[in-house]
């Protein structure tokens, strides 16, 4: 029994885009009514060294497309990353909302068993599915999504909890 | 097969209050360093309507503790909420991690289709095992340890996604 990779990936993963798509589209309506130059929240980060609001809608879509790709043993597809605007951004998530929408639950049969290795700055990771699934696909997903949040929370839009965890 | 409710939880969740205390050290002892208040950090929070480091804290273990027992069929223990200092929140961080270290998986097994409800704020909430841990308890999770993170980056303590994600 427990709980299959597919729900716990592409299943979790579609929902919570979904949600960020939601948010994005409340920070363009709330730039647009405050007549708040858009590259104010889009560029926006918490820390000089911290990455902007585009890059952590990047990560979290190029590591939901990793997971997809990987966990099923298919080609990772490579997206270019030139993402400026909010639609931009709504283009990016519905990328992979359609790639994952392509992927059918049987193609994760057994993936928590997958030997999964990928290259993270030069360095060589080796994961079981399982491992890759709970030690690297979720927490760095929630991490970029949870931080968009913090990032427009941060800078005034008025979201909450709910926006963040969607309809269930 | 696919990946167990103990694994998704106690696991994950364990793993990651660990990577959270070595933040909340390193808070600390950047406070020392640099002779800054402790409540400066403590009470710090990324907008006046959200919440303070401490509570971020207290709500990840509160959602962790909240699992562990309802997905088990125990009954979810009460702390007092009374964290005002950094060796609290080490205590609260260690009462949830001992919390968990009592269970053995095999409590839940068949977990994913316990009836689970609860209230927030009023509201009752139903559940499956499954749709509680996916759509619930670890993006609630994720939510609050990203957000302690963001909250001690956006204050300038040096930390990167290595701690985070801790140790593999």
């Amino acid at each position: 029994m427990s709980i299959s990779v597919y729900d716990q990936t592409i299943g979790v993963m579609s929902r919570m885009l979904l949600n960020l798509d939601a948010i994005i589209g409340k920070a363009e309506a709330y730039a647009e009514q405050d007549k708040i130059d858009p590259n104010v929240l889009l560029q926006a980060r918490l820390y000089p060294t911290m990455l902007n609001l585009i890059a952590q809608v990047r990560i979290a879509t190029d590591i939901g497309k990793g997971a997809a790709a990987r966990l099923s043993g298919s080609e990772v597809p490579v997206w270019e990353d030139k993402e400026v605007t909010f639609a931009d951004l709504h283009a990016r998530i519905g990328q992979a909302l359609d790639y994952f929408a392509g992927f059918k639950p049987e193609q994760f049969d057994g993936a928590e068993e997958r030997a999964i290795s990928l290259k993270i700055g030069g360095q060589a990771l080796e994961f079981t599915g399982q491992s890759y699934v709970l030690g690297f696909v979720l927490p760095n997903f929630y991490f970029h999504v949870t931080t968009a949040y913090n990032i427009l929370r941060h800078n005034g839009l008025d979201i909450g909890k709910r926006d963040f965890l969607g309809a269930r």
